[in-house]
């Protein structure tokens, strides 16, 4: 099963809903290339591997909206649709080397307008495959760092629902449980949207992995007591020297595997390492709306006073010293990053 | 005005409901003892330094409702209701020491059944005034610490509703605004009883101290940021080696503190050290409810899966390594703790 697939004889994309899990397990059917950008913008559709998916897919939509204008001009609406779309989250590179893609190919095209339309979707429903196949690479090596009977504490959602399918961290861990290793996880809630105890929770249950949630802030007790023997996440964009930019929280939970001794390792495809990007700190960190803080309810109601305010970083940086390793469809990335990110680069991405 | 004060008229004790803040701001009235102990447990009072003084209340009651018995029943009974009490909560050693001042008090006692009534409801008026004379030199010592200026990240609730008025941590950044110093609180939520947003938040607006609502995980990247100056909370417990046994969380916003060079306090009276306890890790750590995680809702439906389970420990260890102070209403002591705290004790205790 697809998180996010074409559906040739409707002609439209349909993916899950991830706003409505755990309670509804129901899929949307997009139509419109802007209710793609809007589900992107509001983590209708969250995950940075099935963002970039999604955004090849809006492309690819909006080609088929464009398709009976003269070409200058369907280009023309191409490529102003990819500015807008590339604005709707600004951390994940996923997203901007997706549209940058997109937008090379649309330059590039010399054709019919039906032609471009079709260059598109073949180019959305390529990258979809890719991405199966890199977290499915992801996890083989992944599962490898783990071993019978851990303990793992994972950030955020990871698995199939942020990506097509399987997942980087969480796939790794899947992985792990369908070769017979006896795993625990440790769901860390992720505040604010919930991520934890919303998706990865509910993943869990469906591959009948043992887990309990817990509080974003009880991960470094946990370690303390000896409960814990890996952190797992993902990533957003990993610099060229290794720093990962990730959900926030990512930072202070690297920092407690770090002074405990227990390994921290970041999964994600190869098209997430953004080799241009010195480091962590001139990444764009995405701030949300305090509203997705404050409007923590409690018996119907605002948890915090009516006037409050909140202040809502969605990623943060967690610096390349706290990183064991990187996990990658093409192989575990040792330090120095700064090397073995750059041998990577010269050897030739995936795309 | 007064968190908790007994009401001689009435022959009762009145008490803030702390579990309907900020929503509605209103008091409790107490006349059974037994009522002060669930309130106690299920964290409608809630705060080292007031349950401590709420636990010499109960007792006070106790006391009136077994005034009619013979002295020994009497004292019988009380001991029994001590016990009981004790086992409300376990980790904040301020109820352990009410109890057992509270006991003494009672094996010591010669005279009638009225007389140690009386002598039961002096003692806990006494400690009332005691904690909050405790609480404006704790505020005197630690507003010393504080620039104008400065940003502080604030964890838990530590303010006139965690005590009987004013409060330890937050006392000390109330008082430097009293004093004409500018400050901005970042209020972390305090997952999972969310004292921060409903508590902290509602007292801060009570000041008139600008703040704004952060996540529990976001801490670490606004230091790395540069816009923290300080951090500042309370401790339900500390060890006689430094160790800081205070909510949960407190750890992890240590550890990013001392990571990024910025100053971790902790406040509380002196009755909160544990000179007999020699470190952190023998200090029983209370495991409450998942119910407490779990119970979070969205559009008034459950945020986790249906069968989920979650661990829920409500504190944790700080290792005295990552606190660069301990502010107390008998000064402020600085690493090595194991010294600072010996010379406290010898020097005697308030109590």
């Amino acid at each position: 099963m697809r998180s996010i697939e074409w559906i040739q004889e409707k002609g439209l994309v349909k993916a899950i809903d991830q706003s409505r899990l755990p309670r509804e397990f129901v899929f949307i059917e997009f139509k419109q290339a802007d209710d793609i950008r809007t589900a992107i913008k509001t983590m209708v559709i969250r995950g940075a591997p099935i963002i970039g998916v999604s955004a090849f897919y809006a492309m690819a939509l909006k080609a088929r909206e464009l398709e009976t204008e003269p070409l200058p001009w369907m280009k023309e609406g191409l490529l102003q649709f990819a500015t807008h779309l590339n604005f709707a989250r600004p951390t994940a590179v996923n997203l901007a080397w997706a549209v940058e893609a997109a937008t090379k190919l649309i330059n590039d095209f010399i054709g019919t307008t039906e032609q471009l339309s079709g260059a598109l979707l073949s180019f959305a429903n390529q990258k979809a495959e890719e991405d199966v196949a890199a977290n499915l690479s992801i996890s083989r090596f992944g599962a490898e760092l783990i071993n019978d009977g851990d303990h793992i504490i994972h950030h955020c959602n990871t698995g199939a629902l942020a990506s097509v399918d399987y997942g980087t961290a969480l796939g790794c861990i899947r992985l792990a449980h369908e070769q017979g290793k006896r795993i625990h996880v440790y769901v860390d809630e992720t505040r604010p949207r919930l991520q934890g105890s919303r998706l990865t929770a509910w993943e869990l249950e469906q591959y009948k992995i043992p887990y309990e949630i817990i509080t974003d802030s009880s991960s470094g007790y946990l370690m303390r007591l000896g409960r814990v023997e890996k952190v797992f996440f993902g990533a957003d964009r990993v610099a060229s020297n290794g720093d990962v930019v990730n959900k926030i929280g990512t930072y202070m939970l690297a920092l407690a595997a770090y002074d405990n001794g227990i390994p921290a390792y970041a999964a994600m495809p190869v098209s997430t390492l953004d080799f241009n990007c010195p480091n962590g700190e001139s990444v764009t960190i995405e701030e949300r709306s305090g509203d997705e803080i404050l409007g923590l309810q409690q018996n119907g109601l605002p948890v915090a006073p009516e006037n409050a305010k909140a202040l809502n970083y969605a990623f943060d940086v967690t610096p390349h010293r706290l990183i064991d390793a990187l996990i990658t469809e093409k192989g575990v990335l040792y330090p120095p990053f700064f090397r073995s990110i750059s041998v990577l680069n010269t050897n030739g991405r995936t795309q």
